[in-house]
């Protein structure tokens, strides 16, 4: 696929102005800007620009709140419950994060459980934020339904994804970002545009067969990864998303492509403070040490290297600090988004 | 394989009366009893009867403590550090709930973190009893090392598995209980022993090639499930039960079988108050509506029936109440262990 080089600046501040003339305030334009940019960094495009175009149509059709507050429901300390008023999924994340954090200060753990949301971007995102201050994280969020309950056909689970991050010295941190199926919905979408097939154990047809036809994928459903244990996971992101918080489990939501009503999906968010068990230095010391031994494991003749969960990202978003790589159907899609939204191009693409 | 019906309360007898002649006390007798026969009745039997012979083995050579005493080395509310004392992990996650159950009255969120124990039988054992007591539970523990790193050939990861449970009204409970490999080496070594071939993606040889060659296979090391999301997870799990309470990571213990040192397996317990949450009859109930809805998707061709994790289980162990039926070489490994340990036959051939 062709790509085109961009500064990380320009392409911020081009998604941050979108945003705004989509009717979001400033702030709350940056909050989301830089979670998109950060996984384009990352290498997960998946979770990048392409979902900017849905999600200010989403706003136009006024299934996003533009103006949201996000809204303490409950505090028990240890416990928060939040209503995100709507609200773009990483304005509601971000202010989740602070007040955890707030909590935080005297409580060992805290869980916030939050509704009303939408769409927030990598889990790891947030997870891997909480663990460059001290935390061991885990962050989840449900989804509209893709998948079937396994030896289903029918679309009733999301990819519901979630993400593990904790402290680990050089490493900054070790981060688990996985969705529960196999592949996203939109990989296969990919596929099907260049007449591609897919790998057997992506998908089902229409009529829950395994198929590598990408076309006919489409028309199915995507797998759950590792079978019946990515099924019961994607299950239990459900029901720590939605059954705790009284947002919509999967099969009540509906795809961030839908446009036929508020989705009201729910996160969970987890933290625990390290250093109430022991030294976080300590701990982080000897996750670094854990890796380092495990990266000399002798190798797979297909391998060349053993990577720890997310070590390969944050490489990527260091050396992509300046300039990223978008595909050219991104960029074309971010110039006709721009045009439609009055958004000039003259500063990004002298950037560019 | 030859099965032979057995009495549920003459087996749990023998069992209990094998363990007291190890010089086990009768009340921890009975506890590690208790989850061995329920594993058993559930269809688990990988972490039943099966284990008991190393569970002695390892008494008798003094790497597991007769006498433990579980003790508590900080609490604050929420979180708990506990030392097993080297017992049995029966009897230390039994211990272990008793403090968290305690602890729960005044917190809505309680994290065990546990060292120096041993082999514990099955995670869902832990949290189903909980999830029965209105909490939504994860419990996990590491293992001896049986696989090697993402794309590596070197045993430093432990089968490291975990359950999750939470209630749901008719079903009694979801739990989801699995390991983060995608087979425990001991069903390896049924194959091997039966001179058969053993599925793809089970395991790899020492070199690091796929194999289905059940004796190869046992030279090298398992697979995780699910490619390198599995291998994250057993990370994680490593990292939540030793990271946290300094008990041995799986690379720094050694396999059940082998008996040279003191094992310092480490466990985690994590439990949510779900009525701090919500009413807790209304989260039962929508989970049970959900499980109702899900169960009606329609089916692949290659499936009877759409199953909630620790489904079938729960049936198994209603249908097993009296009687159950234990392998034949289970069978004969028990009359040996009793002829060695001098336990009379006499009741349980009469019960049998």
């Amino acid at each position: 696929m062709q790509t085109i080089e961009v500064e990380v600046d320009s392409i911020t501040s081009l998604t941050k102005e979108l945003l705004m003339s989509a009717g979001i305030n400033s702030t709350d334009a940056s909050i989301t800007a830089m979670s998109i940019i950060e996984a384009e960094k990352r290498g997960v495009s998946s979770h990048g620009l392409t979902r900017l175009k849905s999600y200010v149509e989403r706003i136009s059709q006024k299934l996003i709140n533009k103006h949201p507050k996000t809204s303490i429901v409950k505090n028990l300390g240890s416990i928060l419950i939040l209503d995100g008023d709507n609200g773009l999924g990483q304005v509601v994340a971000d202010q989740t994060l602070e007040y955890c954090f707030n909590n935080l200060k005297k409580e060992s753990l805290v869980i916030a459980s939050v509704s009303n949301s939408n769409h927030f971007g990598t889990c790891g995102y947030y997870s891997r934020q909480a663990a460059l201050n001290g935390y061991l994280a885990i962050t989840a969020t449900n989804a509209g339904p893709t998948m079937a309950p396994w030896g289903g056909i029918d679309p009733m689970l999301g990819t519901n994804p979630f993400a593990i991050s904790f402290p680990a010295k050089e490493y900054g941190d070790f981060t688990l970002d996985i969705a529960t199926s196999a592949v996203a919905k939109g990989k296969i979408r990919t596929y099907a545009n260049e007449n591609e097939n897919i790998p057997l154990g992506w998908a089902i047809d229409k009529k829950g067969n395994h198929t590598t036809d990408s076309s006919e994928a489409l028309e199915g459903t995507v797998l759950p990864f590792g079978k019946h244990k990515g099924y019961g996971l994607s299950m239990v992101v459900d029901a720590l998303c939605a059954g705790l918080s009284m947002a919509s489990l999967s099969y009540e939501t509906e795809s961030l492509t839908k446009n036929n009503s508020n989705a009201n999906i729910g996160h969970f968010f987890m933290f625990v403070k390290i250093q109430d068990f022991l030294e976080l230095d300590d701990f982080s010391e000897r996750m670094e040490n854990w890796f380092n031994n495990l990266k000399k494991s002798a190798q797979s003749p297909d391998f060349d290297e053993i990577i720890i969960p997310g070590e390969l990202e944050n490489k990527k978003s260091k050396l992509n600090n300046k300039k990223i790589n978008i595909n050219s159907k991104t960029y074309l899609d971010l110039c006709t988004l721009s045009r439609e939204l009055g958004v000039s191009l003259d500063d990004f693409l002298k950037g560019g």
